[in-house]
């Protein structure tokens, strides 16, 4: 094609597809990160060497992951910086707005909603709910906060999609298990804690410690390679 | 032996074993975390089962990370919570004190400082430094704030292992050369780039809106496993 792209799929059919493992997906929103630098700098292609130099992966590697969402790119011409970011925002469904219901309002949840990385993003905290009553009935900017036992109704009636979990660790599972009563499939969980949900709902961790405690078997001072 | 645990490696033999795949490292913490979780329940001895389910895993996978470090547990007879928590903390180099210098005293480099988890499970930010010569010389809490240009001598004088990134994107990659530099081996970075770094750096991003955008391609209305 003239633009030097071709994808074998239609959207319909990339979407459907569920074979796609779940490590790909989640690097798929790095690929689109580095994509948009690309972009900043004025490039309008880019090869898969040039890809795995700044995700340090190999070629062969983001080949790979790209080749389960069609054929992207040209034998030799590389990829369409514009246009590949474009597609991937599309198949994670970054091209639309997502809208989270916080849990959980103490210093760290005011930090959530205060924190000015989502919107530009597309993701927006609509709700907020904590078990304190005191809290609950009170209003954080122009997010109201409200009873846990109103995340049910308030996730219909805001169409929210996305539960954002910041309560203390003890409290965590009974808020995983309203989240998950009031129909959420995805959410983003601050507690410390490995929550129980069932398979088709998705958590994704927010944990400095764990990511700390992931680093320092590298440092031991009798590690060889280190 | 009487404890029902069996290790079939000496700790230098496990530390000096680079083979075992990252990944593995990275759920090590997890295990950490839930076998506590056990332990403050008063369990005893846990099957690769129940582990499995507390981490959303098979009991084979569980088996298989942990036989890269040893034989574990006797056959039907499960894990001896406690020894097993101990063995894997001291795998991962938990059983010790660790030194993090911050890079970036903004409002987000605060709350890192503020953060209460870290102290409890041996990770201390012992300096903090900024690039803004109003900050550096200043102090936060017991906390000197001191210039970039500090970070060597510091990280020499202070022990410093772990470095903590907290600067606007378009600042991280240099402050990255400058810890690289200092001979720091393992990054927390909340900055959202995708770093680059040599290969024998570990880092690992803290990326709320990575995290939600890994989630929302298994939102979208058309997909059937949802």
């Amino acid at each position: 094609m003239a633009n030097g792209y071709t994808s074998d799929l239609s959207g319909d059919d990339i979407r459907s597809n569920s074979d796609v493992p779940e490590v790909v997906v989640q690097r798929l929103p790095l690929y689109v990160r580095v994509l948009s630098q690309f972009e900043s700098a004025g490039a309008e292609m880019v090869s898969s060497e040039h890809l795995g130099t700044q995700l340090q992966m190999t070629p062969a590697q983001i080949r790979k992951d790209l080749s389960y969402f069609g054929r992207f790119g040209k034998q030799g011409r590389g990829y369409n910086v514009k246009r590949l970011a474009l597609e991937l925002r599309s198949i994670l469904g970054l091209d639309r707005q997502w809208n989270a219901g916080l849990v959980g309002v103490g210093r760290l949840g005011r930090a959530i909603i205060a924190y000015p990385g989502f919107r530009p993003e597309g993701f927006r905290v609509v709700a907020a709910f904590d078990a304190d009553p005191s809290v609950a009935s009170s209003a954080i900017g122009d997010i109201d906060v409200r009873p846990i036992a109103e995340i049910k109704n308030t996730v219909a009636d805001l169409g929210i999609r996305i539960g954002i979990v910041a309560v203390p660790a003890a409290n965590a599972q009974s808020v995983f298990d309203a989240l998950v009563e009031a129909g959420i499939k995805a959410i983003l969980n601050y507690a410390p804690v490995a929550p129980q949900v069932p398979p088709n709902v998705k958590v994704r961790g927010i944990d400095p410690v764990l990511a700390l405690q992931s680093m320092t078997y590298f440092l031991k001072p009798d590690r060889t390679d280190g």
